[in-house]
């Protein structure tokens, strides 16, 4: 959910907005304290409370980028489906089915 | 954000539901394969999101209980603050509140 | 959540547009194919969904009203919380404690 | 909108978690002091208060497996467009659609 | 996000209800003391931080026959995107793609 | 909803952020194409339909400031609870005991 994608809608047509959006982009996102890979788990888990399924595609192959295994990814999708309740059930659905896509063990 | 709190009305007037809703949070907040305290910093960004101060003020004294320190905490609530959008902002300074109260470092 | 009250700001402000929401309002919530008490039900549900809490006194005031008992009200709840999640858990002891407060039974 | 049907990928991938919930999802639909059809038509109105497509669907299929009319449906329409206003028309629009393509009457 | 549009399912299915609250819908975006252009870049706004794509096209169609330009679309983009905040990226990339469409300048 | 706001928290625990912030927020309702106080405006019908009144106070006050009159602000008001729904009419209460509070004419 970068806004820094090459040819990205936002960077052409605003880009001075874009470029300062998507430096506090990586700052939310990049190293710090919390390991990278625990800040895209959280990503998963809020894209299924939000219900956003573009968002969960995203936040789940940064995740598998650095190296979340799948019990890991079970354990982000369980806090999204329990916090937001069976409303999230379609995009859990769609959570399993990235999963299996991308074969993730 | 537990339902197993002594006396909670949940407990109280709906006790079988309760405790089967209160399984599955132990299960999705307890030990697994992401570390308690990485989840409960989700739970923070959640709330924040959310925006919901209750679940919130929950979120940081479990993080606080499993010693992450404020500069994961920041993390954490940048997190949320950036995906949530400025309608956030009111939340996010709760939560700095509740840090300042509790006396995180 | 009528906005038909006495001294509503909103009809005092915005008489006419009040009126007209007004009427809306005693058409989807007045009699029907639908029991009443049924719809009221429907109301703490999906009050607890959205978290409102000045909803939520509402809705159940006005199921009590229309003969709605307690173990209505338990099973208007756990939709509301089983749908939304755990992030309803601090709306639904709300809702318990006005239960609790009205003495429903 | 339950996590019981059949090759479920939630029920795949996380088959205790699935199976608690299942439990719960039973628990919260299924027979007791409210009858069946006015929850399911609760689950109606949510959906559209929700925006959520998939989850108007089923409840609108289980709504009229027990026997629920187009009057009852309507009025659990209407109770979700004026609750959650015109940023639902798309859905309401939806919601007719399947009405029709399932010939209620 | 009319729902005066011929042929509107919920005109054919519940029309008395329907032309009510399209009454009210004509007088909140028809003319008045704020010119309806920057209503319709209101409903730009409103449709991102709701990630409506629905609404948002209707909202942008509208704001470019009420004479918006580009730069005033630009601007009210910004304001749904800061205020939701990133979790609102993919809806902006489709408002951008519909400006693109639409050849607003 | 600044994030300005001298001795606000969120500028004393993480200031760099803060400032990256602040800055788009500055960027984003400060002047340009849309006069400032329609994007108020707008920021008045966001906070209703997202039912925020911390956000609403601050929005309300800012639209005053920059001399927005009281029918302006009832038809930011409508459009906010026409596209929220009824489940914003607390959040539409408390935006007229405002105005009377700050006596706007």
């Amino acid at each position: 959910m970068t806004s820094a994608a090459r040819k990205d809608p936002i960077e052409i047509n605003d880009p001075d907005f874009s470029a300062s959006f998507d430096a506090l982009y990586q700052k939310t996102w990049g190293p710090g304290a919390v390991p990278e890979k625990y800040k895209q788990l959280t990503g998963v888990s809020i894209s299924i409370v939000e219900r956003c399924e573009t968002c969960l595609g995203w936040h789940i192959k940064e995740a598998v980028r650095l190296r979340a295994n799948k019990n890991e990814l079970i354990e982000a999708i369980r806090v999204g489906l329990l916090t937001g309740g069976s409303i999230t059930i379609p995009t859990v659905r769609k959570a399993y089915e990235i999963l299996e896509e991308q074969k993730v063990r």
